[in-house]
């Protein structure tokens, strides 16, 4: 099975998941071509998946069986596993741990052909139920350390099944990325007493020209470090922490939000492939001393990144990027659409 | 002009350069096609380029016209300018700062349709000269924090022009990836009191299962936390710190080297696009009291990454990698290769 090996340079880790090089187009990240007629994803092929974990069903229906409207399973190439111990080892100067963790999809629709966007607010509230559903059940697990949810939305953005789904991936360590997110948050309010989000939120306002969209819950800009042409960042106003803490009023306006923003992203940058991940605080049960220095510094919230220009050497070699639109242009763009 | 800013939760810098959305397929990196007769970087159409930089050319000619062998030339869309004023500024809490730096276009040859593992050795080796006579030159200017030299090989690494060169971006700050990479080799220079990429060397030597070629100068691995299916590592076997201090002798040996492996990673996995990204100190000028700690602890490198797999979401939220191919099936196949 697969396992987690560390970089012993930069302590970035990678998962070796030999048993991915078998799912479809493992290697084509270029094919858009999808077969409804095969497709897995659909109502009335529930057996060509893994049995269900989680789903929004009619009250009659049975697991597994047509009659559900959001529907949880596992990857049927998944690159970790909860059936693996949670081991380290070491190697000569070298560190793996087994390939412990889950890896989720999540089915936004029963219907192939739609895109989230295109979902009713309804639909789409299921979705956000959904998530906060999986979250609230993976996190009574403290060997999991991290749960990151994201949507591939286009075979740019690394779909290799167009029907509309989003995933899950819970991680026995911090990923990196969202390790130096959290303590870029905690420095900053160390040495300014307040949540570095909160204070973005006020100066976007106060700037204005990056803000394309808000609501009594919600705020969409286009940061002010924007990598890419169009990146987009939702944040609630309230600060919290968790997304699994979301109010049900949240994630009224959340639905709404998302609907919004996806369609005038379609619009402004004409139907781009897209990836959305929604960051949020680690895995509390796993994390109880750092909580608290967390729990005031860090804001979850959602970042869109378009996939409209690629990663280059320079941007591989440096994690330096360059943005040909300033996101003060992308907001004007996003603004002025339905 | 284009300007830097600095992201303030994690300290990632970004080029905002609204002139780079001019140049050929900006938001295009899947269109393979380039017209040889419009090609700007071919032999007589010297015209077409900003006046060139430097040049290893014929005795009796002249700058800017036919009769050379490698040709460096200004981006014709720069990301960044030497004739910016080096200035900070803070806008709120956000911080920016002209687009000071420099971007160089090195064109590998004055033939179309010649990839660089297909150049003679001879020819390679100028290109590599060209790169140490370009760090010596730009590393006298003080301002200048890092200078990245890169290939962006094929449309899917970020080509827009398939005439062979690769590229040098200097900037007035260490970018975050270098940074983190030498901090990271600093600390365990600190615990241990040897160089980490001497210690891989050994490490990759006693394994064996993921080197694939090694000759009296360099050996050639895929790394233990490989990112990607065949990516690649060179590392010369002595210790030094920064690319610009490589002897003549290393330089004939690398020129040989890159043309084998390069020639391996296009039969073993099917001429796939990449880059490559040198991995070399930072500006010693600039950073005096920081290189005693670096000179010891940090060893230049190459690191290639063929572009076979897609970044999804997954990678994006988290900076953690899905491979499905082990290093060490990878460097097996590699070494099969002539």
């Amino acid at each position: 099975m697969s396992e987690l090996r560390k970089d012993p340079i930069t302590f970035r880790y990678v998962i070796i998941a030999p048993n991915r090089a078998e799912r479809p187009n493992c290697f084509e990240y270029d094919v858009n071509a999808n077969n409804i007629i095969e497709c897995p994803f659909c109502e009335g092929r529930e057996k060509s998946t893994p049995p269900e974990i989680f789903a929004y069903r009619d009250e009659n229906s049975k697991a597994n069986s047509p009659g559900w409207k959001v529907r949880v399973v596992p990857n049927k190439f998944p690159a970790l596993i909860l059936k693996e111990k949670l081991a380290r080892k070491n190697i000569g100067m070298f560190e793996k741990m087994q390939g412990f963790g889950s890896h989720e999809v999540i089915i936004e629709t029963p219907r192939h052909y739609k895109k989230l966007h295109q979902l009713s607010e309804e639909q789409i509230k299921l979705v956000i139920d959904t998530y906060q559903h999986r979250l609230t059940d993976l996190k009574t697990d403290e060997r999991l350390k991290y749960i990151l949810i994201f949507k591939n939305e286009g075979s740019k953005a690394g779909a290799t099944i167009n029907h509309s789904h989003s995933q899950l991936i819970a991680t026995p360590v911090i990923p990196i990325a969202i390790a130096e997110e959290l303590q870029g948050a905690i420095k900053y309010f160390n040495q300014n007493g307040c949540c570095i989000f909160c204070d973005i939120i006020e100066n976007e306002k106060y700037f204005g020209e990056r803000v394309f969209f808000e609501n009594e819950y919600f705020i969409c800009f286009c940061p002010y470090a924007s990598r890419f042409p169009f990146e987009i960042w939702i944040l609630p106003k309230k600060h919290n922490t968790d997304y699994k803490n979301i109010s049900e009023i949240e994630k009224s306006y959340l639905a709404k939000t998302l609907k919004i923003v996806l369609n005038k992203l379609t619009q402004a940058a004409g139907n781009p492939d897209y990836n959305y991940i929604i960051h949020t605080g680690p895995n509390r049960a796993a994390h109880q001393s750092y909580w608290q220095a967390i729990d005031k510094a860090f804001h979850w919230h959602i970042e869109i990144i378009p996939r409209l220009t690629g990663m280059a050497g320079f941007e591989w070699g440096s994690n330096f990027f360059i943005n040909p639109v300033p996101p003060e242009n992308s907001a004007k763009q996003l603004r002025n659409t339905e």
